[in-house]
């Protein structure tokens, strides 16, 4: 199995196929494999050997689509670098694996003297953006324009074709291994679990850094389909390339679908195309499943659970699932059910199979487990043990083999002994009509170790009182369960992938002192 | 990539499913994975070691599948032996591979002794028929009984899973080995192609030895379907299956699916639940696809192409080119678009990619061409080149990337110095409504060298001369492509698999003259 399959593939089915549209750029599949064998032969004269990292720091772009392929066929390995991260924190991720070769757009170029001044890894950069190229860079076009096209370096399988540095969110970022198999059995996974389409346009709204990104990558192009992109997510940005490119299929988080379908102006674009909206990080709550059933009739909606260590897909929602017919089985809070390539259970801290319907940690095998974290072998024997993933997601599977996600581990509170699972609380809270969003954590208490809190986002002109959410929640949940304090908050800290970031919740809480895992 | 994941699958995510139905027998995926575990254990005991080849001699029934699992759980690899072959043939395929261990069914026990006499490798028979186990024999079920359930061997990615013999139609048969990755992906590439229900009951209807029984077992397994399994291919078995067991998909090649819907009491039977035929082996004819649509109209119609080689699928006619829209298109002679883990080019005998439309040899590159042919080094060096697998098959593509086989190359019959493409002869004749099946092949001519000769299956009650059959195909197509002489016969050679077999056709014709290769 080999990433750059579907450019050979494209190359003799359908050359004269859009393969990338950018702020009005447009190039067809001959064209892009042209710019990929090119860029890779200006990679290779610029160092990069086979097996040797190149990152890229930027906002998505076609360029970015040239890249990640441009490395692979040249031989490297991709590092696509967090544009949420501090140059302390990118410098960190390219130092651990040696990432000598950076590509960086107009939006990032003024991290690099710092950028420069903290790695000591860095050593050579390339401007992908649309001005003249600064001094001490090298010019992305010129690259591209410059070298012959190479053959493909043909690594595949079991090579290392990319390393995401994920778990900033605690500790120093780990580098995720994932391989040529990794990928490409995601993507095979992940389609023939079925419901698609066989060849469409995709929109890339979500970060193309984001493994998340990388995996629709794969997907569309395991399809030859065609790549719409644009700068970052905005509404009115993916309304507007729907529209006017008949995107039929996109991947976006929850409350990024909630600010599509509720933008004001959506009924001035035609939607009609998007026949299937991927969504993850979450699951849909029913009024924004109601909202964006209503606003989009033509669209299947199909939830992904998974992480950057599973390539990344564990289990699917089905569309069905999101249909009246489906609601009725109430799964619409599962996060679905294995995909072909994924074997999944749940287990207790032993490792021993807990019985069907109650909450362990999901653990996953199968040929998306990643190879390993970079230079990590203590961690990776932590997380790997027989050759199964272990996510740290609490959860459990019902009868019918359907998942439902409750924690990640770390942020179940444990209060008074008893363990709460942040997302029931959510989900009772949620029900709220004066609510649009929220997060529950542990924060420190002296009687009982840890006390439910509640960070809640109001909808516009609406209140709440505590009295008020503390009845709510009793009438839903046992008393244990419910917030014993709250705070209304103006919005919820999201990462750049649209995941709730909860321990910048936590932090005023517990300030310097280390949180207990339980 | 391992091809018993679906069994670990199905024990956790759905064990009370039906995972096999045979004659009145049912087991659950808990039995079955049991059943299968036990099997191992068995075979291990009669001395099966990690990539031991083990043998099946039998037609289809839930024991197959078994069988087929166990050999893989226990670590073996499964050699399915073609039933159609004499005992001398098995013997030649069991002894290449070095083949001890073999299991029989009641339609096949009477072959043993000559099986013995002939064979150096057979040491151990297993009795996989229903009666009382023969002397010298092991019991099938005494086996399954009376050993503990081992642990899966876990044999993966690279390591051999079957062999499969092959080529019996020209020469000595070879072992075309295929991999838990060949076969794995080939399900998942097939399945990602889309147009696939996620979970169905499906039915073996054609013989589970041939590789395209593997492919379905597969496919199935990957979504934890049920397995209908039938002895044999015949319409009556066929409807009562499906109508009994709410059948969502079986593979039929052509001549099947024609039997099965012209059948007279097909109106007899309830049929809707059939909601996908795949059908290879050769395209659907108008007429047949004409009559099966109404017959049918809940069906898709899928056509997959490929060979042993291949594990086995190649490209894929999806559903829309055999409805109205998609006819107009014209696509429905074609074999479809290459599924995604498939690379196609079209080369000269020099290797060189020949232009869009022109006819030339297939070759296709990626994750499901065989590892080579068991002890062949030569042969596996002239069919795999550079990664590419050379198909023996002459095709074109045309500027939609459809494939189009027009012949194995050396069915192509050369007359009068000019290549002519035996399929396109058949089609020409096919539309003559006195004739419900042909084939054209070449015999010696002393001026031409080869001339176009028609073997004619009529429709009952039809009559035919060799004046209008010549007058009709003048019509359609060049001269020299006209048949110059023909037979009438009461049915066509097949293979097992439903394959024509043309040397058959011509062995009269050439006797044991050598006859020339193009």
């Amino acid at each position: 199995m080999y990433l750059t399959q579907p450019l050979h593939k494209a190359l003799r089915e359908c050359p004269t196929r859009t393969a990338t549209v950018f702020a009005g750029r447009r190039h067809t599949y001959a064209q892009f494999a042209d710019r990929v064998a090119r860029l890779a032969a200006g990679l290779r004269a610029l160092g990069m050997q086979p097996g040797d990292r190149v990152g890229m720091l930027s906002l998505n772009s076609d360029r970015y689509l040239e890249y990640l392929y441009a490395v692979l066929w040249g031989g490297g390995v991709i590092n696509p670098v967090n544009i949420r991260w501090s140059a302390q924190e990118v410098a960190y991720s390219l130092d651990d694996c040696d990432t000598r070769i950076l590509l960086v757009d107009d939006a990032f170029s003024a991290y690099l003297p710092d950028l420069r001044a903290e790695s000591r890894s860095l050593r050579t950069t390339v401007y992908a953006g649309d001005d003249e190229t600064p001094d001490g860079m090298h010019g992305y076009e010129a690259l591209v324009g410059d070298h012959a096209p190479m053959d493909d370096a043909m690594r595949h399988d079991d090579d290392l074709a990319g390393i995401f540095y994920t778990g900033g969110t605690t500790g120093l970022p780990k580098g995720v291994m994932l391989s040529h198999r990794n990928l490409y059995s995601d993507a095979l996974g992940t389609l023939a679990a079925g419901y698609r389409q066989p060849a469409v346009v995709g929109l890339h709204a979500a970060p193309l850094f984001h493994v998340g990104g990388i995996g629709l990558t794969v997907q569309l192009a395991a399809r030859l389909a065609t790549h719409v992109v644009i700068p970052q997510f905005t509404p009115e940005g993916v309304l507007e390339a729907v529209s006017a490119e008949g995107v039929g299929e996109t991947f976006l988080v929850p409350t990024m679908l909630k600010r599509v379908v509720e933008h004001r102006s959506f009924s001035d674009f035609d939607t009609d195309s998007l026949g299937c909206v991927l969504y993850g990080a979450a699951p849909i709550d029913s009024t924004l499943l109601d909202r964006a059933t209503r606003a989009l009739p033509n669209a299947d909606f199909i939830q992904l659970y998974g992480m950057t260590e599973l390539s990344p897909v564990a289990t699917l929602l089905p569309a069905w699932c999101h249909k009246p017919e489906g609601r009725k089985a109430g799964k619409l809070l599962s996060a679905g059910k294995p995909v072909s390539t994924a074997e999944l259970r749940i287990v207790d801290p032993e490792g021993r199979d807990v019985e069907t319907g109650t909450v362990g940690e999901i653990a996953v095998r199968g040929p998306t487990v990643m190879q390993g974290y970079w230079n990590k072998p203590e961690q990776t024997e932590a997380a790997l043990r027989d050759g199964w993933m272990h996510t740290g997601d609490a959860g459990y599977m019902d009868a019918d083999g359907f998942l439902y996600v409750v924690d990640r581990l770390k942020d179940m509170v444990i209060s008074g002994g008893e363990n709460v699972y942040s997302v029931e609380v959510e989900n009772a809270i949620l029900k709220l009509p004066q609510v649009s969003a929220c997060a529950v954590i542990g924060i420190p208490d002296e009687d009982l170790g840890e006390r439910v809190h509640a960070a809640i986002v109001l909808k516009e002109g609406a209140s709440l009182d505590f009295e008020t959410l503390s009845r709510h929640c009793r009438s839903l949940i046992a008393g244990y369960k419910c917030p014993r304090s709250m705070e209304l908050r103006d919005e919820l800290p999201l990462s750049a992938a649209g995941k709730l970031l909860k321990f910048k919740l936590r932090e005023p809480y517990w300030n310097a002192r280390e949180r207990q895992v339980s």
